[in-house]
């Protein structure tokens, strides 16, 4: 089933001595994980490797094995072999091609279905619930055994971009994958508990008050949040973890469209939204000059709370009151 | 490593030309999955078979397939072959030995630990991570195809049961056994989308009152909400409704134990235990009657709501404050 450039990249990566690894902005568990994982194998094969990421390590990720070895400074001078990880595009790691020299073989091991094929040697299979099953399937062609270190990367890797095996790229394989890596010893307690659980108490307290504040609109297909200045200040909470908060309004029973207005000053509000199934927000955001997706957008709006509230609230229940369009 | 009665109750099973399944109060995704997945298998075996279920089927488990099979009045007259699943004891079902005559064959089908082995016949493992997963290997023994709606209906119970393949109950062999069930091509958004969103408002509006309450002791290490009984009738939520509130406790980082109460009448007050990392929930609930898992527990108490609180709070203060056993 290996397909692409997968054989030349094992042999590539056999053969060079020296290897920078590279994972996107923003980093998330697949991207990481993925990258830490193949750098440790490939650390084991006796290689020097260099572990890029634009931003560092999320403060959620650093339990990770190999964290410590990821620099936000490219390595002087760079090794010949360059390999990227998650990427789509190269602007994901903040670099230009014409960074690198010419004959730097560049690898491309991704899963996302829009990737540019950016590589000399390209690997990118979009039926991969992860980054982290295209590295998983390569370690174990490089013939490095899976240890703990390097099974925990890669288990995060797969439960992060899977949703905990919820979403639909999950499949069969997906949890064979898991099945192997649980057998490698690895601590599923920790992980979970380093990656999903330990939210600070401000942000529970700001989920407090964004429900208490909660209410339906449009016989029930519309939920709206509010969270005004004071709740921030009150809390302590920066704005990041309001980050998921408007999903606790999308699974409401019977809602189609969640908002979340956040008043970060007294005249900036940030409104999110979120549908379920079939209301196109980007299309709603984009007249408040925001976007995103058909399921996922936001805007900021630069007027009073109030003003944001009421504008938002009526536009979305006349686009609700014309019914869903087929 | 099939332990226990196993073979006995797969032949008793196969003659039985009735049977009778019961699963437990306060039903949950893996005893009604359980239950109903083996009603499905019985009755393509040509068997009569009944489902009982003292509170019926709750609203986020009404698509299983079978759920509308379920009822709250026992078969007249009941048939030889009674089986439970999920159940440490036969209160679990509030029913009593006396209702059964004696030649009546009780199978007990389960994997709590605290298993009470009530049954003439008794399959108790408490390795599996789910009583699903024992049912799983009954029905292929029985020799009972996995369809698409049998499977729904193990799938579920094992996703709910292992917090979505979160908990430590998680083997490599629960992977396996999920990879099998997503061959059978059940609808994994759609279980997703009506377990863990669809949730009524008065669910949302009960977890908003939880968290106003939410309070924490011991240095932040024990954090506890309180559902009273005027919270329930306001929000017109029933006690089902309140599953799952309890880990936005257990989630806030630092704390290792989390308690929910909920005063159900005047004197009785269910008592819900979650641990992190190293507490024994199911040794603390049984210090008041109840028990479980270790990362997992409760109990109930009948006793004045305040009295319960106090009397709980305290033991795992002490308990905390001798710190983590090793």
């Amino acid at each position: 089933m290996m397909n692409n450039d997968f054989e030349f990249i094992v042999n590539e990566l056999r053969k060079a001595p020296e290897v920078a690894l590279f994972s996107h902005v923003s980093p998330d568990g697949d991207c990481m994980g993925s990258m830490l994982a193949l750098g440790l194998a490939l650390k084991k094969m006796g290689k020097t490797v260099y572990l890029f990421n634009p931003d560092l390590v999320p403060h959620n990720l650093d339990f990770l094995p190999g964290a410590d070895l990821v620099r936000n400074i490219l390595p002087d001078p760079l090794p010949q072999t360059l390999c990227f990880v998650d990427c789509t595009d190269l602007r994901r790691v903040n670099l230009k091609i014409s960074q690198f020299s010419k004959d730097a073989v560049i690898i491309n091991i991704d899963h996302h279905i829009s990737n540019q094929r950016f590589g000399m040697l390209n690997c990118v299979q979009s039926d991969a619930s992860a980054t982290g099953e295209i590295i998983m399937a390569l370690i174990k062609e490089l013939g490095v055994p899976f240890d703990q270190e390097i099974a925990t990367d890669l288990y995060t890797a797969i439960v992060t971009d899977t949703g905990s095996f919820q979403f639909s790229n999950t499949t069969p394989k997906t949890h064979r994958l898991a099945a192997d890596l649980l057998e490698s010893g690895i601590d599923l307690l920790q992980i979970h508990h380093r990656i999903f659980d330990q939210k600070p108490l401000a942000q529970i307290e700001l989920l407090s008050r964004a429900l208490k504040g909660l209410k339906l609109y449009a016989e029930g297909k519309l939920s709206v949040m509010t969270l005004n200045k004071n709740d921030f200040v009150e809390t302590g909470a920066h704005d990041s973890l309001s980050e998921g908060l408007i999903n606790n309004a999308r699974s409401i029973e019977g809602v189609e469209v969640a908002v979340l207005f956040k008043e970060i000053e007294e005249r900036i509000i940030k409104v999110g939204f979120r549908s379920n199934l079939w209301f196109d927000v980007n299309a709603l955001a984009s007249k408040f000059g925001g976007g995103g997706h058909k399921r996922a957008a936001g805007c900021t709006m630069e007027v009073p709370l109030g003003e944001a509230r009421k504008s938002v609230i009526k536009a979305i229940e006349e686009e609700l009151s014309l019914g869903r369009g087929y």
